[in-house]
């Protein structure tokens, strides 16, 4: 569980950041307004994969840390957020690898209960973008799934790696960081090269 | 319990298709965006109503078969979308018979759980909307409840008709189908004639 | 057990007409599309305080006379909808004293449930502000706590206040009493004067 608990208050420190950076974008937004789109940005993915796993306690409903390291976040967003903001790559980075932790940790937990791989998979992409999606409602933005570079593409392929290694009998901690790297990989390069997934419709088949 | 799930598997599919076909009239989404879009419209309503009884484990989240139903019906969607968006009937009776389908099993699994009538018609009305609610909050549309033609209000009545045979102990297959029956004319009444609730305020009174 | 009862009927009937009077400003929405509005501004923010708390059955599911009140509150709406939007302070005030009701019945259940006070306070600020935010995204209005006047941040300083009061073993009536004024107090004042927090960003430091 020690691992498991410092990754989960790692990515909700990394998506405070970016929920708070993503806040502060928007029309001159209070303190209070963009500490609450942090808070919800860190928790909402992964409260709902609690909720729909039925996992309670939910994990920052039942240790006053993580409210911490949300708090922390959106200061280190405040602080920096000018020099945060030059440096776009940085914004993708937290992201990143927010989003990739979530997918890892969000996977292994649904496993845990002993769900079936699949919907492991599913559990663990929820857990990385959901935060996101509904950061983009409240802040009337088109939610991120539907944004032109991969992004929940690369948790599921990640989720699928980790499943797969995980069959295979690969030791923990190798398993997750390939997994966090195969995610990484392919959304730096999505973003470099502007990849995107082919477009609905007959002609795509 | 065999009826139950045929009937929530049929009911899964339809939304999947209703929804894949909703998401596709948005600008370009690709497919991965569609099949989230698919899978959010045919679990909203009824994981929202399993969280609110309580109801553990969520019906998807223990069986995978739903998440093949979700996958066939964003495929079918895609190969018959062209024709499908011809025959605009179509697109209404696979959401009518979605809709209907989930009115009357989740008034009925609301029952079992042993609330009273009237909320076990929410609960059916809500695993028959919120689906759709939700997709059309994530891809900005105004929620579909709020449309001109009457939609929950054909819900509720579906479900009132439903505790009403149930209380008269008429078996449960004609209740079911009668259910259906009423929800899908009251629909299709609907939309030909274009009705609509009289208007909020004073002077509907 | 008997007042936290009352007082979250009497919540969620105040919460009911704000829900419904919100609604009535819409493009002229039906009685469904209204009663729905309401219902979900008045059970939202309680609901999910419940679902994230794992507290079962949710009060609402559990006791039909919730919805009674919330039926109450939007027939009460629709009766006098014209003099309510008339005389604004009435609005304002149905919705303070809701919220203020449902920050401190929030704390107060969330304590009882064993968390730390700072989730306490976080559960109570959700419980009162998150029916309006989800009103909010459903009638596509920036949602309220992002709007000008000190809203939320009236919550928790609520919520802070009762947790202080508890803390120091005063009596369970005085302490609500105290905290329901310190958020009226803190609402009104903001909105006369029209104050609002230090902007988000390193200049408000």
């Amino acid at each position: 569980m020690g691992i498991q608990y410092t990754l989960e208050l790692v990515g909700t420190t990394f998506f405070a950041v970016s929920g708070a950076l993503a806040a502060s974008d928007k029309s001159k937004p209070d303190w209070f307004g963009v500490s609450f789109i942090g808070f919800i940005t860190a928790t909402g993915g992964g409260s709902l994969r609690d909720m729909l796993l039925g996992s309670y306690p939910l994990t920052w409903v039942n240790n006053v840390n993580f409210i911490y390291a949300i708090i922390g976040g959106v200061f280190f967003a405040s602080l920096f957020m000018t020099q945060l903001k030059k440096i776009k790559p940085y914004l993708l980075v937290f992201d990143t690898l927010g989003m990739a932790l979530f997918t890892i940790l969000g996977t292994e937990k649904a496993l845990n209960f002993g769900v079936e791989p699949a919907i492991a998979a599913i559990m663990g992409m929820l857990s990385a973008v959901m935060g996101g999606v509904i950061r983009d409602v409240l802040t009337n933005e088109i939610p991120v799934i539907f944004r032109k570079e991969i992004y929940a593409t690369a948790s599921i392929a990640g989720a699928a790696l980790y499943l797969y290694l995980n069959h295979l009998n690969v030791d923990r901690m190798p398993a997750i960081l390939s997994s966090i790297f195969l995610i990484s990989v392919i959304r730096f390069v999505a973003v470099k090269y502007n990849l995107s997934l082919p477009k609905f419709g007959r002609k795509s088949l």
